[in-house]
């Protein structure tokens, strides 16, 4: 029986692999020391929970509009204005079962096959992975170290454009460096998009996991708001990552489309979910503020332990739950042969599990420097100080 | 902004829009009895939701593999097996938010744009949408009176296959007629795919909601389950239409692909809610049972109504929960337009809201009588009694 031929097409995240090798290697009678995977290890606090039961026993068990529960359309779009500053309402949101659909929705609503769409890269690999199955063709745009951590190469990003080039996939408070745009650098991409007549995906995922300072939306800025779908998701923020809730927030001919997607795809996402996010939002903020405040931890254990590891440098990022040190030097110390058996040595001579930069990404012309991916939200403070520490002996112990 | 083209190949479930006229009309202080969606108005099982509850005691709110829980695909291959007489395993399974992705996924993985898909017409729309939105060419198969209520047309039924025919959508246990296949009928579609190479999906949605007898699947005939994907949810048989729960049941090549767009779209369906469904269907079954004879007491009841009504003809299906009369001579009796303007009408005259055959699919040449479908799955016997007594009361009155 022949498939059919998109599925060749069809990318995925090759972080699942990372997650196997590790948990076999567990399964082996080893400590392992999970830092491969995005996901938090902390509790929804319970006024989410509670708010879900207080659903079901009214009865919220049946289906809802595709578009979601007024209530919570309403409650998103007056905390995207709160912390945005901008002036969406109910018709700007539509509920989606977390935030991958809004990827892929975007892609469909607004990209032709052959059309081309910027990325980042490294980046999200579900990106390039929906770009390229749903027939367009991907352009990555790249990164490059700066005293903060990392910038765009916006020299590098403008020469991506061409005629054909039709959306941005933006991804500030960046998934995997945790890299956040400086004012003018938003700006600047901002401008393209204008310039080129250009939709903008703008992945928000990472919004409100920072500690220090304020997140800012490309789609506040002049002129964007009509142009940008915002990728608005409840997993991270509230410690919510299996849930499934999210929304995309969307300029109105955008709206009803991903409606009539969700009547076509999912009917509606869960409906009591919904009215669990909606207790996050509006209750008790205490236990949300401790995942915060639980992750900073976790990063400063993380940041104390790699940067005084031989052979490593970093940046603190402000924001997301991510590390991503460049190992070149590393590397070379323990005598690996490449960044991939750098993590299948560290995977066995340390316990520490943690993706590299190929998984987010084919490697572009003329990187020169190797980085490594550590995500901090799923293993105790604790933990990651001991199994960064093994790490930090092993290399320190062959330098 | 230009929005892509594959949109104007999008259709939806019209159905909603008379959900929304209903809403309007009780809005306006007058009683409606809604017979148009197939939805649920009885509580989830207590074992169910209990189930969930210790899945979230015991810390599954995080993300689970894209394919779903082992357990839960374990569980639901022997449920499969001991219903259908199929021999599947894990691998076989993969967890879906609900049924409809199971449509989607299935057309995307077997057809290619331009690859001719037979459906059935009158039928759930959104296979019509997803065929001709994924840039395939849909061909309607119909269905004659019977009698015991509707048969295929096989021989309209082959003259549609050509070439070009990829694969087959195959709904016995049917929305919106009630039908179920004799065993010679479901034999022909079997040998029909077989002769001519085609994937078949078989929507199951219905497979455990009937009244007597016992439903047979396609999947277990001689050569079917090698071509076949099931269509299986949690819905109605666990009165959880809002959990988003239900599942692929695929040959092997097609479980990966399942599982990988499940990567790519949802990531997972909401981890603690697979646990649910584990209960669901290893728990205490009296109260699913309770559902079960809870809608056959509401079949009954309307359809002493509608039997008793002039210019009204229908059979009495032994699944599914809906009814699909012949409303021809009462549209003349009340002196409607058309079949739209009866159903209007009877919303203002009775407070009855229910869907036509026009919300099932473009009528196909030749259709002389017309049909409505009542869906009695959302309000109880009582009221039942009292709307569509109104309904025969106004019918009566006008004859």
């Amino acid at each position: 029986m022949e498939l059919a031929d998109r599925l060749n097409r069809l990318g995925t995240e090759t972080a699942f692999k990372v997650s196997e090798v590790a948990a076999r290697w567990a399964s082996e009678g080893h400590t392992v020391y999970p830092f491969h995977l995005g996901d938090i290890d902390l509790p929804t606090p319970r006024p989410i929970v509670a708010g879900m039961d207080r659903a079901i026993a009214d009865g919220h068990t049946g289906y809802c509009p595709g578009a979601g529960i007024t209530p919570l359309r309403e409650a998103i779009a007056a905390d995207v204005n709160a912390k945005r500053g901008t002036s969406y309402t109910v018709d700007n949101v539509t509920i989606q079962p977390g935030g991958k659909p809004v990827i892929t929705k975007f892609l469909q609503t607004v990209m032709n096959p052959g059309d081309e769409v910027l990325f980042p890269n490294p980046g999200f690999p579900i990106y390039e992975s929906q770009i390229e199955y749903l027939g367009g063709v991907g352009r990555p745009y790249r990164f490059v170290p700066s005293q903060s951590g990392f910038a765009l190469d916006l020299d590098q990003l403008r020469a991506q454009v061409s005629p054909r080039t039709r959306a941005i996939i933006y991804n500030d408070l960046h998934n995997p460096t945790g890299a956040e745009s400086t004012d003018p650098e938003r700006q600047a991409v901002a401008e393209l998009a204008i310039e080129n007549d250009l939709w903008v995906l703008s992945d928000e995922a990472y919004f409100e996991t920072r500690y220090s300072g304020h997140s800012k939306s490309i789609a506040s800025l002049a002129g964007m708001a009509e142009r940008t779908v915002i990728l608005y998701t409840f997993s991270k923020r509230f410690a919510m990552t299996g849930w499934r809730l999210g929304a995309g927030i969307t300029p109105p001919p955008l709206t009803d489309w991903f409606s009539r997607l969700n009547t076509n795809n999912e009917s509606c996402t869960t409906h009591f979910v919904q009215y669990a996010g909606l207790a996050g939002l509006h209750g008790d903020q205490r236990q949300i503020e401790q995942i915060r405040s639980t992750l900073q931890a976790r990063r400063d254990a993380a940041y104390a332990r790699l940067s005084t590891t031989p052979g490593i440098t970093l940046t603190k990022p402000e924001c997301t739950f991510y590390l991503y040190p460049d190992v070149t030097d590393a590397i070379q110390l323990v005598g690996a042969n490449d960044l991939t058996d750098f993590a299948d040595r560290a995977l066995s001579e340390t316990g520490c599990s943690f993706c590299t930069r190929n998984h987010f990404g084919r490697p572009l012309p003329g990187e020169d420097r190797q980085y490594i991916r550590l995500a901090y939200s799923g293993l105790p403070a604790e933990a990651i100080a001991e199994g960064l520490g093994r790490l930090r002996d092993w290399i320190s112990s062959a330098s």
